[in-house]
């Protein structure tokens, strides 16, 4: 996606070799405008997938699944990184591990906000070792619901994340990725349309 | 705003006489198409303040305020709870008391995303005790930057925070005034538009 590679070059910052800040227009500060070009992207590419739900993890994921959800017509749902005292359905849960804050968490999803059959949509801001999306997948199936897809906004393609999804089986579209930020520098991958 | 009170009606639980929750549509799955609504009925009530940037508290704020910003044409701007590895950046930060969750957190918003004289509209999905809103409002006021208004998607009425904000002086726009949830009803403040 062209807008977003743009907006990575002109906006991102290589904070190191593992490490890409985009709080500019993506992760803290939000550009309205590219996240609505985000969601009807990731609508156009899983068109086909008859998606009934899009569900992300709180807070940085909430954007573009919301737009995502938007462009579809159908529901979105964030997971929780911890239990909330309204929170107090019986609940779907996994383990993430986030090797960027070097904290293990649980997040969690009511469980009646996902039911038997349902073809999910996983979208997330970034993809790396991918512990978020397995996590969010974890949920899907526990729900007894199906990962149609998952839709990653930024992935760096030099981290495992991409290569494990691949792996089991999953349908990813990522809308930029990144070869590596080797030297400072952004390089993406040359396929990336 | 009428859509909305009908959601409440149909799809709020009463938990408490204190506590409404709405997680089948605002903070947990979350319906993009009032999300929508909402944001052009913010923009609508703030189309005369000038608003250069909209300010909201991680994570049920974002949707509202993603969508308003979307509507006004300006960048939205999430305060984030507590301190992450790449938000490294001189921060401006406050504390907040949940009344609901019964803990103090930090939030804070890195500096250079707010300037001095922006004109910022602080959005929130809830407004009870204002804890939230009066935080956003300081790290505001740190910036040197002015509060142009504040837009709540729920309002409490019962609860001290609206009174608190009036007397101080904001514009605030509250889309649902909720008057009492006693006796397991929502019952809404009847001079509501």
């Amino acid at each position: 996606m062209e807008q977003l590679k743009q907006m990575i070059r002109e906006q991102g910052i290589v904070l190191s070799e593992q490490v890409l800040k985009v709080d500019a227009f993506l992760n803290h500060q939000v550009d309205p405008r590219l996240m609505q070009q985000i969601g009807v992207e990731f609508a156009r590419r899983f068109a086909e997938r008859g998606i009934d739900k899009v569900l992300t993890l709180e807070a940085s994921g909430i954007a573009p699944a919301l737009m995502t959800a938007l462009a579809l017509g159908v529901p979105m749902l964030f997971a929780r990184k911890q239990q909330s005292l309204t929170l107090t359905d019986d609940l779907l849960t996994a383990r993430v591990y986030s090797f960027t804050k070097q904290v293990e968490s649980r997040i969690a999803v009511a469980a009646r906000h996902l039911a038997p059959g349902e073809r999910v949509l996983i979208v997330d801001d970034f993809l790396a070792h991918g512990q978020a999306a397995l996590g969010l997948a974890a949920i899907v199936r526990q729900a007894g619901a199906q990962v149609a897809g998952i839709g990653i906004v930024i992935e760096k393609s030099f981290q495992p994340g991409r290569g494990e999804l691949d792996r089991l089986g999953y349908r990813v579209e990522s809308l930029a990725r990144i070869a590596s930020l080797e030297g400072g520098t952004v390089r993406f991958v040359d396929a990336d349309a």
